[in-house]
């Protein structure tokens, strides 16, 4: 690894990019060589550390599935709990439900009902920011529940999707990211 | 939390079973009031890394998606890289496919073609163990990838199930576990 590198720079020269996946024409960002990198995790892990011990967080809600990965070391560092945010269904006990657009037709992502403790204050993660869906209605779940938004952490920004924009816009929050495309 | 509890007992008392999921009759161990009890999961981690620390472990291999949790924990603690099996078409670059038996009909996992490097130890993790079958196509996968089995790490085994029995049958090793049912 190349010292003078920026952690920017060593993420970059990393992510593998996959043409036409999951469609033609797409360039999906492919994090699995990161993922295998331990000093470069340990790097990541790191900045993040750093960048959040200062601020109270009580938990990291992180939505599945690449978001699990990150997340859980990022909650496991921070000593605070971990929350998983997953797709309808994927959790056992009761849950909250909100519902975000697709190119074609809406999803819907969930949360335990009992996740959030009432005034905790919650970092949602994910790996990557593309047009925000997912993240908005993790905040929407997390505020439902009585929770405070602490933040939103990504791995990844794609600064030519709108997520950045629409995040800053509904919560009144600038999003964190390593790394911008 | 009680310091005369073993650290069995205090997973125990944190697992919340919930009944009827995925269908009826079914019992869920639901891990998610572990995973929100930080002092445990430091608990946990540290359990589980004094048994793997002495193991030379090159990769954990993590089985999406509640595999992901532990799983990358487990990764950055030991230093080593973190390989995500996941289901059929989650992953973007080449892969190669297992299979493996469903209740009806059958389903799929696969890895990267180059998550495993020849010749390394993998140590395969999961949340829990059941049947074993995608334990067992994991194992398989890493195997046909040219790597060794290190071990597998489970948080909960399911002793009326015979996954235990299946993975010691089929690849001569003893699952590690911390909790049993």
């Amino acid at each position: 690894m190349n010292l003078t590198m920026s952690l920017e720079e060593k993420i970059k020269s990393s992510v593998r990019e996959v043409m036409d996946y999951p469609k033609p024409g797409i360039g999906f960002k492919d994090i699995t060589p990161v993922l295998a990198n331990p000093v470069l995790m340990k790097e990541i892990v790191h900045a993040l550390i750093s960048f959040y011990k200062p601020m109270r967080i009580d938990a990291v809600a992180a939505v599945e599935a690449r978001g699990f990965i990150l997340g859980s070391i990022l909650a496991y560092e921070l000593g605070c709990r971990f929350l998983p945010v997953r797709k309808t269904g994927k959790l056992p006990y009761q849950t909250i439900a909100e519902s975000y657009d697709l190119e074609y037709g809406s999803a819907a992502i969930e949360m335990h009902v009992d996740a959030v403790l009432p005034g905790n204050r919650i970092l949602i993660h994910d790996d990557l920011l593309a047009t925000g869906g997912t993240a908005a209605a993790t905040a929407r779940l997390v505020r439902a529940s009585g929770g405070e938004l602490a933040g939103f952490s990504f791995l990844i920004n794609l600064s030519f999707l709108p997520g950045e924009k629409k995040l800053l816009h509904d919560f009144g929050l600038q999003p964190d990211y390593l790394v911008q495309y």
